[in-house]
């Protein structure tokens, strides 16, 4: 029997952003997205009272790098139809994070439950995009190659502040060879939709990083004698950032668990 | 009295290619071409019999970075009228060296009298170019502010070879703050006719250089804490490989006194 002709659909890894969705939202899906409909967007969630909707926006258009905003929501409205015709922000994650006053009360896979009619859903790029093009170009990321969680840093890059939204700028770093490095320059530079060309390269002292091996998020990773570190602006700040601010009420997506959209990576290339 | 109304023509910088060019041919100009024409695209000069063309051409199709091709003349025509109109090759320079087997013949400021009906003038692109593309975005580069040449190394990189033409690649190297660094990959990129993306950064000792303070060509330039080196491929290459194939004949400028052209810089740019 062919994997094809298998019933057992659940067992298989989602092709489309469509199925992923559909999988999110039937409870199929509910663990880490990473891998699953190659070439389609993902994207890191926020959702905020319409109170705070307008400030953050004001912090994404502030700050590109770590915020590129790929759709906000109209308030209530749990569509997002630029990214997809069928999508439901409420069921179509694999899992959440609901947040009241900076503190976390829920982790569901479903948040129909705490919808609100003033809710605002904002959808910001995420690094799988660039690091699809990059591993596409045939250059090895050591944290896919070792299934680990990229090393993530709080920075002493100060994000631009917007009401109650302000905080570090937290990167992410990459170890590449010196000829990769100017490469992976050149292919994220046309992706500036998710996060771009990198912020730093070679000296992580200089943006405030004491020591390589001690990330505030995800997982250390040794840099070989033929490397630099290259530091991208990382979709973790808009997230610390709303946890700064405390918001009365916030809703995330849990980390990992990303919403997969219809549009493809490529669509947002600007070459 | 004004600067403008002076009659005394030969003391202004020259302004245009033209100028520069009919400068030289006049005899008025015959020191270094930094500075002269802003804007206009200057290059590197080889000149080889006919015997050798097919040869050095493909070692210039072979290796891009070092050896950016603007024109080639059909043997023994001093025009290159892809370049300017009315561009003789054997006067428009402010300074030649004429080679024989190897050997360091004549530093002349017109090589009418070497001319032969079988010599085959190449002209590469040179730094200049996309140093002022970087000036413009603001990136400060020292060797300029300090009024020194860049600093060059003979590394362990390989050319491709081709014929008699081989050896390693000769690199430029100017320090910069990694934001710079960053911005300066994305600027050069648009340049590929002159040089491009650099070949590496951050670590000299992997392209084999143990001593950034001693350079092979130029003058050494110290890095900052707060800096990495960058480095270029450098058109002393082509310069270093035809002085190793130690041609029976050969011409080329005299180092900084290069040909000045009709084509604008931004003309090259990619984008």
């Amino acid at each position: 029997m062919s994997v094809l002709a298998t019933p057992r659909r659940s067992s298989l890894v989602p092709r489309t952003g469509r199925d992923a969705r559909l999988a999110a939202r039937g409870g199929e899906l509910n663990g880490q997205t990473a891998g699953v409909a190659p070439g389609y967007v993902q994207g890191n969630l926020a959702i905020l009272p319409d109170r705070l909707a307008g400030d953050f926006l004001r912090f994404c258009q502030l700050n590109p790098k770590p915020c590129p905003l790929l759709a906000a929501s109209a308030p209530g409205d749990h569509r997002l139809p630029t990214l997809a015709e069928d999508l439901d922000i409420r069921t179509d994650l694999p899992r959440y994070r609901v947040f009241r006053n900076g503190e976390l009360i829920d982790e569901p896979t479903d948040i129909r439950a705490h919808w609100r009619d003033d809710l605002v859903a904002f959808v910001l790029g995420c690094s799988f995009s660039f690091e699809e093009a990059l591993v596409e170009d045939g250059i090895e990321l050591r944290h896919i190659a070792l299934n680990l969680t990229v090393p993530m840093y709080r920075t002493s890059i100060a994000t631009v502040p917007a009401g109650p939204f302000h905080g570090p700028m937290v990167v992410s770093m990459r170890p590449l060879k010196p000829a990769d490095a100017i490469r992976a320059i050149q292919i994220t530079t046309r992706f500036p939709a998710v996060h771009g060309a990198p912020v730093h390269i070679g000296k992580p002292e200089l943006i405030g990083i004491a020591d390589l091996m001690k990330p505030d998020y995800g997982d250390p990773l040794p840099l070989r004698p033929d490397e630099i570190p290259v530091f991208w602006a990382c979709g973790v700040t808009p997230q610390s950032v709303v946890a700064t601010a405390k918001p009365e009420f916030c809703i995330t997506h849990y980390p990992g668990c990303m919403l997969v959209t219809d549009r493809r990576n490529t669509e947002f290339a600007i070459l």
